[in-house]
């Protein structure tokens, strides 16, 4: 049986698992990412936890390592100075791995490594052209077309979360401004919020909340209680999401777009208005041919899953 | 010495061109597209024209037939029911040509064809990744990623124009509102001009014009002698287009944007404040390094030879 290794490497924490050839994550493992300045000392307790895993799990075989992390470049193997990241300039990742472990190893950006892991293991098995979107803290998107993922030029293809929604709109961290991801990842529904309560004369239920406290989570709670403002707010984001991926429809006119991420916890609140809006802003020849569907992915274990799915296609 | 033809069908002419294998246009002709409403009819008679410019070249043997076409489509060799041509329905043209003159054909939309053409003759040669932008009437494009023209799930890959620049902005002729074509495209560009004009007292030169001559040419030439609405129409028109194209490059991260079609002509005035947008708006990790080019097929044969660089794929 063949397995491979799928690494998650967030900002806070480093994610691993074994994964089987059907796409079953069999062991787990998880470390501290933030814990470490040095990218050296890092990859190797990295190495180390990877060998664990495979001992306990009784694998005696080195296997290929699949990794998802921020900022990543799939042509040259590097993470690139990754603004979550402690890690300074530019990380060799996947050249520091084989020479740990001296096996496989292959990154790409986590909306990328999804889009993987759907294709291989979840709801685009079948498929030759779809997108992936993530919803969650930022957008981020993967693009497949004829079985391939979308790499580009230089491998930065796939950003969708920084793509203008609205010329002259809201300031992004990026320096851009009016990108989609200041609207509706996390922090933008929280401004759209925010800017809603203080349109009119407001003292309905979000009023109670101080500021910090006012995430997506407790909006789409208080909008499921019948708040307008937090109606109003998903209506909103709905919209306008709708809108982003129909003009990723007119680029790559796929059979599906994929969505997954903290995001999909609000469900229909979100789901309603953004399926509204997609199939009123999709250009005719599009109508009705597009599906806009959830991630088939275990939700705990997608991004190891993506990770790993990487390795499959060397 | 191997030849093809390339055939442009206008919603006014069909022009045919002979095309060497370096990309010559060596022989020409031209009839009236809007003259028929029969499309059997038109194919007979686009057969007997093809036939005749083979025969005064001197090329005895049969020639591959790359045709170029409003609403085509690519997979499946339809034109269906465009909008500006008088045939209703679908139209075979690739079968009703091969019935005809027994030889391969094979279509595609005008800024496909036109990307064909860039990467087959143009500038695009050595270029795996880029993307091909039409402005005139409409604005059309065409995307290649790793040496492929992207057509995605149903063929219809690639409609900037048709991408919402402004939610809820102007009225499109798609019925969607806010897509670029109506801000950046001929008529778009008019619209802009009589905004800016009714916008505070003016009583410059453009005023002498009758509204049906105001079209982008006598905006340019007025922009060129200095009239501030003038400028500004451009100016805008370059934002609005430097927005369009940095998205597009979030997409698929290429080495260069082509442009070609009548808006070229309105040169410096469009393309500067073109160019700052672009960069201005482009995403950190594709900064310095996406050029914006103007095509450098010859404008006159440029349709014919993207119709005629097709069939080079096959």
């Amino acid at each position: 049986m063949e397995f491979s290794i799928g690494v998650d490497i967030g900002g806070t924490n480093t994610d691993i698992g074994l994964v089987s050839c059907e796409g079953k994550c069999i062991a787990r493992a998880r470390f501290s990412t933030a814990a470490y300045q040095d990218a050296s000392r890092y990859v190797d307790d990295l190495a180390i936890v990877i060998k664990q895993l495979l001992q306990e799990a009784g694998v005696t075989q080195m296997v290929k390592v699949g990794i998802g992390a921020p900022n990543s470049n799939y042509y040259t193997g590097c993470i690139d100075s990754a603004t979550n990241l402690n890690f300074k300039d530019s990380v060799p990742i996947c050249q520091m791995i084989r020479e740990r472990l001296n096996t496989y190893a292959v990154v790409t950006n986590d909306a990328n490594a999804a889009a993987y892991g759907e294709m291989i293991y979840g709801g685009a098995k079948e498929m030759k052209h779809f997108i992936m979107v993530t919803l969650g803290t930022g957008i981020g998107s993967g693009f497949v077309i004829d079985g391939q993922l979308v790499y580009g030029h230089d491998g930065y293809a796939g950003e969708l979360g920084h793509t203008t929604i609205f010329p002259d709109g809201r300031l992004c961290s990026c320096g851009r401004r009016g990108c989609l991801e200041q609207y509706t990842a996390a922090r933008g529904i929280q401004q759209t919020c925010l800017e809603l309560m203080a349109r009119a004369p407001y003292s309905g239920a979000l009023t109670q909340y101080d500021i910090g406290d006012l995430g997506c989570k407790a909006i789409a709670s208080e909008a499921y209680a019948g708040d307008q403002i937090a109606l109003e707010t998903f209506e909103y984001t709905g919209k306008l999401l709708g809108i982003a991926l129909a003009n990723a429809v007119a680029f790559s006119s796929p059979e599906a777009i994929f969505l997954m991420g903290g995001l999909m916890h609000a469900g229909d609140i979100l789901l309603k208005p953004l399926r509204r809006s997609f199939e009123q802003n999709l250009l005719f020849v599009y109508k009705d041919n597009v599906q806009i569907l959830p991630s088939k992915l275990p939700q705990n274990d997608a991004s190891i899953l993506g990770a790993a799915a990487l390795t499959k296609l060397s």
